[in-house]
């Protein structure tokens, strides 16, 4: 049997809410991302974006297992060493970046440089997100955050192309 | 805290182990991968060439997350859609794939060929893997080994330049 | 300016022709792959899935890359190595399969199976691509002509999600 | 035959020293990326982690390959559309950002974020080669001299596990 798309996008928009991020909060990722470089771009087109990401497939199943590994690591529900690595998001382990490129992709590489910007420079909801205050693990969920907006803006990008000459130069 | 890769490479090591992966048995896909191509090559350089895959950090980590989610999802311990998702190896969930990738890319681009190769042909220990009894869960274990085996395939080719022209034309 | 996507599909394909790769020859390496797990599957199918991949902005951008380093190589205008290195499909290169994953991810991580085992066993126009006589050059062209059938095969099977339960197990 | 490494290293060492980027102003970008993660670094421990990443053979084919394409665009010897493409750096185009993930993928996942960080705000010798004066083309090299820094500041944290824990949460 294969999982219907319908019953994954569910899930996967339920796990966003329910660990605290809103589709209007990545909306905002987006237009800081993309406020330079496409004119007169409003919050309403940044989150149809992120809608529009949100009804992929390799998104749905991103989100559903990085959100997974999260919450077992909050439980303490993983073996050793990788319940310390994940629920101390540990700098070394890169599985989670992994995960995040492969909602990236889904819009072509010119979103790899967006990723890596806002996964250093961690505005708005990626900043709560990235808190460590001991009780929530957002390992996954922030790289998986950030590569939806990333994959967003990439999508916006492709559709102004004479407005966004300069994304990725 | 960061976790000793020698910790890391121990426990990936008993996970294979603990799961019915002998370093032999990853050592024997290699050998089928490359006796077309390398003149004289021996079981005992493959599996010189799988120890040296074992030792890289990128590949600990893609074991311990794969073989822990195969392991959750044996206990019936992932939330639906994910715990059927895994369980039953669905065709579609391609996260399974990306890590795997993750490991063929520490020797370089040249591994991708040997991997869906061999991911499809699935000969020695990946048919077990792959059997499906009901009872065992392999989904990212057989897509690991595959990797593990093609990555060393691309690094005896990179130690054996002459005599490997034509590996991935 | 940014070149527009039709002008971009249109040389695309120019290219493809003018290289001896007709859609039906890569409609049937599509067919090739996905005969055993779509009942009733047709090459009309195949095609039809085929030109909606050359639709996208990122296969044109690959093959109008690829083929002009393939042309270069064969008028002998690369400098060296390269030269060499293209003119020769040298085994340790890598570069051709980097551009081709580019194609794959279109559609997600479940093609690279396809993929690489196309691209090993190479059937159809895949053979006669890699013919190496000495003049053509299609060092590039080879692996881009996987890759457009490996991403045709995985959108068919998003498509057919319940027809095609074992594709990448 | 095989190139070999040591021909490979020799003519992309030539290859950036004669587009004007010195080893010393890679170094330097790193030291941008590590400097705040790894107590007490030098200049020298980041030169020494780029003269590293310039052994891999991967990062010498992507080298003498990008820096090709800009040579024969500043030449005016592509063919339409992608002359145009190449030479005024499309923000759509992609296949650079493609080709310079290869060299980020050398030492692993972790260095995306840093390579889409320093494209973005592109500090030192990635500012000049992104000045767009009309004549020079680095649409390739400036995305490959980034990716060539990410690996290195990545292998520098795998090299000081204990001082670099917050590299990529």
């Amino acid at each position: 049997m294969v999982i219907k798309t319908k019953t994954l996008e569910e899930k996967a928009r339920d796990l966003l809410t329910s660990r605290g991020v809103s589709i209007e909060a990545i909306g905002e990722l987006v237009l800081f991302l993309q406020k330079e470089y496409i004119e007169g771009i409003t919050l309403e087109q940044c989150i149809e974006s992120v809608n529009s990401v949100l009804t992929k497939r390799e998104v749905h199943n991103t989100i559903i297992t990085g959100v997974q590994l999260d919450l077992l690591a909050e439980a303490g529900q993983l073996g050793d060493p990788l319940q310390e690595i994940v629920s101390e998001d540990e700098g070394l382990y890169g599985i989670d970046e992994i995960l995040a490129l492969s909602i990236v992709n889904v819009y072509g590489s010119i979103g790899f440089t967006n990723y890596g910007y806002i996964d250093k420079v961690k505005p708005g909801i990626l900043e709560k997100l990235n808190a460590h205050n001991g009780k929530d693990v957002h390992t996954f969920l922030d790289d998986i955050v950030g590569a939806i907006a990333a994959a967003a803006a990439s999508r916006l990008a492709h559709q102004h192309p004479h407005k966004s000459k300069d994304i990725t130069q």
